[in-house]
Formats: C-alpha cells, sequence, structure tokens
C-alpha cells in the first residue's frame, strides 16, 4: 500500500500591492496550498487569484486562518475570547469556501496560521473553539498532533493530519524552532531530513540528539516556508526526497 | 391568492463594542434581516450574536456586503475594480454562510449596503460583478428594480426581490431620496406609504405629485431603517400597515 | 495653598459612525479630555471634533494612545515588540498633537488606554518604550504610581500624575478591579468615594478594608469612565465633591 | 547663483513584514525621501526606520500622507469630505512629524501620494483642505504646478513645489500618463529627458511633440518612483544627469 506522504505551502500571504513568496513558481511543485484568509495576509482578490493558481496546477486548498493582525502578520500573541475566536474561524474558512465554490472546487482542511498554530497548543479553549469552527467544514485539520490536540480532535470528530517540518529545526524535545532560531537550509539538508523522518520516523534535533516524532506510519503532511529565502530550492528537493522516500516504502 | 409582502431590516451593523441601532428590539417585529458582512460593518462575533438573534425570532437572514470602509460606514464612493468587487462579494457572502451554517440556517438573500446599493444602478460592470457572485450562492438579490438591474438580473439567472422604502423620500422621478435629506416620518405616515404603494403602487413624491412604482402585484420587500430614531415605532407600524394591506388585497 | 485636585475622562472614542459614550455633556463638567488617537478607538474627524468641544470648555487635552485593536477596543492582550510600541505611541501622540495645533492648543499629557494602561505595569520594557515616548513631547503621563512606575518616570525625567478611580472597586492589596467586576455606583458613592480619598488617602475596598494609597497629598487626577451607564451623573457628582473636598482643605 | 535641482522618491512604503522598493539602495543616491504615513503604505515602525536611513545618508524627510486605503495602495478613488480630508493630512503628517521628532530631524515638506496627489487636482475643496493642513506645519508642498494648484497654494501662504517625472511618459497637453501606461525607460532615457527639461524646460511627449512646462528656472523637484523594476538605475542616473545639468546652467 502506497504511503500517503505530501508537500504543503502557505500561499496567497500578500496583501493588496505587497507579495510575499513565489506562489507561481512554487505551486507547481507542491501538493496542498494553505490559502491566507484575509486577517493576518490575504484578500479577497488574492485569494482568488491563488486558488485559480492552484486549479490550474492541479493543487488542493485548505484555508489558512490567522489572528485579525495585518501589521503583525499573525504571529504577536493576542487574547482572544475562545467564542470569538470560533466566529472568527468561521468567517476566514467562509470566505476562501466561496472563492472555491466560483471555481468549482471543495476545501480540503483548515491550517491555523502563525501564532494561531501556537496558540491551540497551549490553550485548550481556544482549540476547542477552532477545532469545533473546522468540523461544521467536514475538513481535516492540519497541526501538531500532541496529546491535547488528539484528544480534542478525537473528542469532535475531526481528522488530523500531523505536519513535518524540513525547513526549520526541532529542539531536544522534539518541540519547533522559531524560523528566527533555525539554521538555514539547503536542498541537501532537506533532502535528508525528509528522508530520515519518512523511512525511520526521526529528526535529528538543535542538539544533535535524534528524537522519534511517532507519526511518520500515519498519513502526513510535510510543510515548507514559502517566504524563506531558497523556498523554490526547498520545495523542489522536498518533491524528490518525498517520491524516493515513497518508493523506497513500497519495497 | 396571499400577496407576499414582507419586512426588512439591515441589522449587526455595530462593530467591537460599538453598537448601531436597537436590534434586539427590532428583530421581534421584522421578518428579514440583512446581516453585515465585516467590511462596512459587523465583524464575526457580531454576525454570530445577529444570527442567533434572527434565529430565535423565525427571522430570515440575508448577507448585506458593503464597500470595505468601516470608517465611512459603506456610505463614501469608492472606484473598485469589477474583479475585485466580485472577489469581494464572495468573501463577505461566504463568511455570513459559514455563521449561517454553524447555526443551521440557509442564507435568504443578498443585499447590498449604502453606497454599493447605488454603485450597482451606474455602472454596468460593478452590477454585473456583484450578481455573478449572486448567483453562485443561488439566492435572490434585493434591490431597486431599475431596467439595468432587472435585465442584468434576468440574464444572469438571478432573482430580483423589489424593495420598497417607506421612512425616506422619493422625488418626482421616483428615485429615492438620501436619509438625511429625506423629511422625517412617524408611524402615520409610514402606514400611509405603505398602504398607498401595497394597495395602488402609488407613492407621494416630495415635489407632491404621485408616482407609480409599477411593482407592487410582484412579491416585494419593505425596507425600514434600523438606525433612524424613531426606527422601532416605524417598524411597529409597518408590521401593522403590512398585515391590513395584505388582508385587503385577499377580500 | 490650593490643592491641585482635576476630572479626566476619555473622550472621543467612537469610530467613524459609531459613538461612544456622551462626550457633549460631560465635557461640561471635566478638567481634562484623555483624547484617543485611532488605534483602539477615534479617526481623525473625531479627534478634530472632540479637541474643539474640549476647547469650547476651556478641557485641557491629553493623548490616549492604545493597542491597535479596533475590534478589541485595544482591551485584548497583544504582545508588542517594545521598539515597535516606541514608535506607536509617538504616531498617535505626533497624530493628536497637529490636531491640536490646528486649534491653538498644546498637549497636557498622555493617558495610555485599557489594556496598555496594564500592560506597562507588568513589562518594564515596554513601560521604558512609552514613557522614553512620552518624554519627547515634554508632557506628564498619567497612571497607577506603582513603584516600577514611579522610578522609570523619575529615571527618565518624565513627570507621573497619580489616578484615583471612584467608580470601579479596589481590592483588598489596594489593586484596580476591572470595570465588569466592580458595583455598580451612584453619585453618592463616587461623592462618599472622592471625600474620602481628597482628605484621608482611604478607598473602602472590595474586601470592605480600608487602604491606604498614599498619594493624595501630591496633585491628583481622578478617573471617571465615560462609558459608564450613569456617567453624566457621577461626573457631577464628583464634580461637586472635588470643589468640596479642596475648599475643606484649604480651611 | 546655483540652481536648486534636487531628487525625490517615496519611501517606507511597505506595512509590517511586506516590502516595496529596495528603500536601502535608494537612499544613498537622493535628495529627499517622501515617506507613507500608514494610511496607504507605512506604519510606526517602518517610518522610524526609514526616518533613520535617510537621517543616516543626510536626506531630508517629507509627509506622504495618502487616502485611507491599505487595501488599494491609495491609488483608489475615494469621496472624502474636505472636513475630514483637513484632518487626516493633520492626523498623517503630525504623526510623522513625531516620529522625525524623536531623531531630531524637522519636516521638509509634505507630498501627497498616488490617487490623493491628482484628487486635489481636480477638486477645488480638497485641494484647499490639504493646502491648509500643510499651511500648519509651515513647510512648502511638492505638486504639479497646474493653475488652480498655484493660486490656491499662492493664496493660503504655502509655497509650492513643482516636480517633474523623468520616468513616466507626458501626453500631448503636458498631463502626466499613468505609470502603467508609461512606456519603459533606462538609465539612458532618464538623462537625456532630466537634460531637456533642465536646460530647456522641455518635454518630448507621449505624441512625439515637444512641449514646455514652463517651471524649469525656478527651484524644482525631479521624482523618481521606487517601485519601478529598474528603480536603482533610474535614481543613479539621475544623479549624475542632474550634476550635469547644474554645472552646465552655472556656466
Amino acid at each position: 500500500m502506497e504511503r500517503h506522504i505530501e508537500i504543503n505551502c502557505d500561499m496567497g500571504e500578500g496583501y493588496g500591492r505587497w507579495k510575499m513568496g513565489p506562489d507561481e513558481a512554487l505551486m507547481q511543485h507542491i501538493d496542498v496550498a494553505n490559502i491566507a484568509c484575509g486577517f493576518h495576509a490575504g484578500d479577497p482578490s488574492i485569494m482568488m487569484k491563488t486558488v485559480r493558481l492552484a486549479k490550474q496546477h492541479s493543487v488542493r486548498v485548505g484555508a489558512h486562518p490567522g489572528l485579525p493582525d495585518l501589521a503583525g502578520f499573525g504571529r504577536r500573541r493576542i487574547d482572544i475570547d475562545p467564542e470569538d475566536m470560533f466566529c472568527s474561524i468561521l468567517y476566514q474558512v467562509g470566505a476562501l469556501v466561496a472563492v472555491l465554490l466560483s471555481e468549482g472546487m471543495k476545501l480540503n482542511h483548515v491550517k491555523p496560521h502563525g501564532e494561531l498554530y501556537f496558540y491551540i497548543q497551549r490553550d485548550p479553549a481556544i482549540l476547542r473553539a477552532v477545532v469545533s469552527a473546522v468540523r461544521l467544514f467536514e475538513v481535516p485539520i492540519y497541526g501538531l498532533p500532541t496529546r491535547l490536540m488528539t484528544e480534542t480532535c478525537r473528542e469532535l470528530g475531526v481528522e488530523l493530519i500531523p505536519e513535518f517540518f524540513p525547513d526549520i529545526d526541532y529542539d531536544g524535545d522534539g518541540n519547533l524552532v522559531s524560523v528566527t532560531k533555525s539554521t538555514a537550509v539547503d536542498g541537501k539538508l532537506i533532502d535528508r531530513r525528509i528522508r530520515n523522518f519518512a523511512l525511520r520516523g526521526e529528526v535529528l534535533t538543535s542538539e544533535n540528539s535524534t528524537r522519534s516524532l511517532g507519526f511518520h506510519k500515519r498519513p502526513f503532511s510535510i510543510c515548507l516556508h514559502s517566504d524563506l529565502p531558497g523556498a523554490l530550492d526547498n520545495v523542489i528537493a522536498a518533491k524528490t526526497a518525498v517520491a524516493e522516500a515513497v518508493a523506497a516504502l513500497k519495497n
């Protein structure tokens, strides 16, 4: 049986005239695009343009909702009331679903952006609010397969697709290191990290120890940052590494 | 056969801590609520609160998208590219559809707000963009039954529900006078205007002539402004007037 | 020598078409207005209107900068980088200074709003950023005379005007209780609290103990909330209480 | 007597994490920077960063206020009430003045951005509002020396510094052609256009006629777009052309 390993990137993270990553170049190499929904980045026209670009390259589209903070790109901590959070996720995802509707496409998943990605890890009420909103769209949520996350998703009946990050570091406890504190990567390192994880479930931590993340035998998604300097090289290297890992796992 | 005459009000037009009309008081007297979608007013939490209030009073809910202008309450002219407009309507209506989904409700219609209501009357490309977006949701659009509007809706296969405004004036050409330039109304005047229109299709213009608007025999919707000083009195008077007009038309 | 006791209110906290407190009614009874600067509330036109209203009633005007959060009215926690905070305060206060310039008025002080008022109490780097920005305008800062606040202001050469709050509660440690958790007040209670504090420096805490706040012999400012239900009654009661306390202290 | 010819560029037109032109590279070659003030682009931190960059290169700084439209980069038509416009200019310029204050710098001028640059050409009430606001800061305004502009500035006592644009086209009437409709330029063309204008006051129009703009003997400012593909080359070519033109005019 073939293993499901896919590559996802955040896309459509410009705003008005401002651009973020090289979406056009990246889109032809990835499997899944997480499209910003207007709160941390993205606007209705950029969402449409990015959805059409994804459609052209047969890339599946998920919603990438964030905290309401254009100036901080959704990366600053903001205390949100859980009920407000629930409504905010509905709003953002619903907006993208309508844009997808106009292209005859369906929502693939929801992946929280930036600080929200970590907010749900440390605040059970916020996690519950987000997962409850995702449930209404009947799609999986992408994220870190922590115990809290896993149990909340199971309880609420939402599938959790775990993510692996080959372009940033993991610390000695297996937790993600922030982009700014991670070491720079190149295609070779991306390749090595993906093979290590896909075949053996291991990451080499920033403390030079090996750690097992424990979810490599399930379907998982590999996230690559579209706004890193070598984003295109990273994605191309990842694509090859995934193909070879999947082939190796078949035999 | 019973005539379909209903009363609609704009609702949920606060933002954050700021309130606009007396939504709680009005909601129990109206048939249809047009809920602001976050661009000229409204935020995700207010949208949810207003949807729940509507549900509680069995009021049908439409989307009330506006121009992206919180500071101007969607009442200032802004030149929007038609493609941007199309995406903007999808975004706003989609957001409300998701909020409705969470309450098990369906979208009833779309009614453009403020300046956008008039923008589509004078700009065929913008009208086409808006109606094309509404079509994707398979609901009617509320608006003025001008020739351009009527023809565009027919061509694109979108039902147009014409609106009658008893709390502002019509000028000698049968066009709406702005709220600020209209004469003040009370319950009695609302009552008289609704009867005149429902039974005979007539409005008494601001120039003291009588004019036929020509759509009183079709189903139509009566719009009352929720932010006028006597809004509650106006709505209560309108409700009685509609009931009596419908009864009179039956016989 | 006459004691300096003044009354301040937050003013100009509407946005676009939305209003907050009864500014027109309150302005004639207060000494000092803290005018919102556009980040948590207020827009350029409201700032101008409020400055003119203050001028008409010979009310001194301070800047009331807040966190960048219209939807949350500046009351939600947001993690801001201290350097960003420094720039944000300069921006907001500078904007008000220009509006004052057009009316030939000078800035009286700066008073941080809402969550920012408390953020500077718990984060020394943020406090330093805010006080450093205030220093450039050569005006005092209004706030709670905690040790950290007092020392930072002294070190940076900025005068601190301590505030007393008669319309919300103090807990057993002499800390402020939030508006929503405080008991409702009326004019009589406002009157009693001001006299107790002005003459003896005491507050009756929410735990029914008496506590000395320790700054009643210095010039201080009494803050009344302009958005509480009985705001006008509270301000009128406070005005009388201050006049009588000042007279009593003279003798 | 030496002729005053200077080069100005719009700077600081990013927002949050988003960047616009190559500010760092350009700043060392220009004389004057027009810094965005947060309404069409720019935020307090970017303003500060850009002011410091200007200071480092001894570049004078002007305010570059725009319409309140981040999503449209201040390039869409918006109907603004003249009184609102007056307050909006005060707000934006005042904010920059405070940022300059923190670096011990003074405001050099005000230059309206994008659509606002043209709005003041066609709407006398808006022009008057803008010039009245600029007057309070006691600095010149940069712009097109049309009759209306010239007369309004003279009447209100504000100096007008006329601008010449060597990187976009002039039509047969001597009016500016929009960036998107202009022919692409390179360093050679920039050089030729600046010499033609500086020495003889002439532009070669897009209709291949020669037209005199009539202000080359007064001090004027040459504006180069910082967001065009070859912006750096253009600025370097312009710098040399200006130096040589000034030298030629001396002899």
